[in-house]
């Protein structure tokens, strides 16, 4: 810390992300990326990008890229805001929907940033416990006197809740703004609430090309919701840094966009890999909690989730452990390809 | 607005940007960009990227570009914060260094956002008058009582003090943090203040790839500082964005962050091109300031600021024009290749 720091800076608790091993020994199942490489489309973007097109700015208002992502989720452009990542879309919506000392709502057990923009917003974070089974009751969520963050699926622990339970917690808090940050949302079929977008205007639905579409390294998320609440982030935006999307990261992301077909296929098989993997964990003992995402929350019969995570790693397989009492136990494995889940089952198999 | 919006969010007079025209009918010399191309290893970036490759995050630290950063400044990876574009360091900066209702000192005539970034954070936002002459005088900078931000050359203006100006403001002010953005620096030959981060922690430099690097597209900029005040800057990216550099711009900002000759071949002929347009305006009638930057700020002897602009516009010449009193009657005209400065004396000639 520098002697200029703030007194709210220095209270700052930072999010901390997962390792990132800058070599390339380990099976990395830490941090959620796709095994399989982005569309074929995204190739065709670098080999065909224009060097000298970089000298000019991108397009603040992000058309090109909203309108393909409109049309990816039926909806209208100006009902979709692009961000650098959906943790930009989250950090903005923060800023958009609450004045200092301000409530927000979300589980005790979720996504770790929620409680950190809380922090760097100045909010009061109230969390509501999961159920003892690690899930969510919607009506634990009614009547509330603060706007709503959550994830669905729900992370780390790759819970979903149905769209009709979203639905009654948006019924439940007409005044209130619900966020559900849909994150793994393309590894749950059919559970997306996007099509309540067009009954309810106090639901922000956030999503990235991180996971299913394959470019965590593009940094490419968006926010889909009323064109008002669109507006709001737009305001922010062009508060904080208004070309918030560099022109390949435009141009890649409208290529991931149109590719549907791509997008089934690899979730498909991550999914199916998810459902085989998460057979032969519970063949082991593991507690498995059921998983809609591209990941798993496992729990050893025999060893704490520290001692697991630090033992596979000895054996070049990188898990993520949480030091959160509720889930201490667990380790969070990231579905890879076949071939990865096998060395992960033997390395298990050796401990 | 949404009826979701904060009041504080509600009152944000957010940043405009230039226009950004999607067509190609103008000669554009609004927004400061390069009229040549980004360096050779750009290109090379682009040809030799591996799609596949951006499955992965990036890296969150992003040490590769620091460091190449750090070797282009003659400074350690430690002093070195990369950041989305200059915005997004200097909002970082903003929300690192400041309590709410903290003072800040700037001048009346300087880069429009940092009064946004002001009004985002919460903070008493202190103008201090240019000199009559549009000349920033240090010693109105002495024993202030918040942190000081100039903009050395400063916008619109784009003249420039030099560094021993500046240190007496680091000087008068030791227990401030002085941020100075040199995003024109690299047109003000030997002006730069990097080389007293050498004595002095309590100076941050920013920099930017968008304008004598040509890569306004690829939304790159950096802060130079003590390892302290950088290691706070971190502290609020993980709270904020961690994976703020995607995966090519990172690739990107190391080509051209070793292109030091390609560097010093541009902005000398773009600042041979300015100093020539300059005495051809001069000719027509024309108040010029002296400009250490990439941009004329210009008064015609017989038309208003605004009229200017838009009887440019309509010959198809886009330039930037600002509505704040003092400056009113200028235009800003980005430098460009000789032959659209020749479009430019050519149309105002017409008028």
């Amino acid at each position: 810390m520098s002697r200029f720091l703030s007194g709210a800076a220095g209270r700052l608790a930072p999010y901390i992300p997962g390792e990132q091993p800058r070599d390339q020994q380990y099976v990395k199942l830490n941090t959620n990326e796709s095994p399989y490489p982005p569309c074929p489309g995204v190739r065709r973007v670098l080999e065909s990008a224009n060097a000298a097109d970089l000298r000019l700015y991108p397009d603040p208002d992000v058309i090109a890229l909203r309108q393909a992502m409109a049309d990816c989720y039926g909806l209208s452009a100006d009902q979709v805001f692009a961000g650098g990542g959906s943790d930009e879309v989250l950090g903005f919506f923060f800023m958009a929907f609450f004045d200092r000392g301000d409530k927000v709502y979300y589980p005790d057990i979720t996504y770790g940033f929620y409680a950190v923009y809380t922090q760097l917003c100045g909010l009061e974070g109230k969390t509501i416990p999961l159920r003892e089974d690690y899930s969510l009751a919607p009506e634990d969520y009614f009547g509330l006197d603060g706007n709503i963050v959550i994830a669905n699926p729900n992370a780390p622990t790759g819970m979903a809740i149905s769209p009709a339970q979203v639905e009654l917690i948006l019924q439940n808090n007409p005044q209130r703004l619900v966020l559900v940050d849909e994150a793994y949302i393309d590894f749950a079929k059919d559970q997306t609430c996007v099509p309540l977008l067009a009954k309810y205007d106090n639901l922000l639905v956030v999503q990235t090309y991180s996971k299913s579409r394959a470019l965590a390294g593009m940094r490419i998320g968006c926010g889909l919701g009323a064109p008002e609440v669109i507006g709001d982030l737009r305001r922010i935006k062009y508060s904080f840094n208004p070309y918030n999307l560099d022109r390949l990261s435009i141009l890649i992301g409208i290529a991931a966009s149109a590719a549907r077909d791509y997008l089934q296929e690899i979730t498909g098989k991550i999914a199916a890999t998810r459902d085989e993997t998460k057979a032969r964990l519970e063949q082991l003992g593991f507690t498995v909690l059921p998983s809609k995402t591209n990941f798993l929350f496992a729990r050893s019969p025999v060893i704490g989730g520290y001692e697991l995570y630090r033992r596979l790693k000895e054996k070049g397989v990188l898990v993520r452990q949480f030091e959160k009492d509720r889930i201490r136990d667990f380790v969070r494995i990231t579905v890879g390809t076949p071939e990865q889940m096998d060395r992960l089952i033997e390395a298990i198999g050796e401990l």
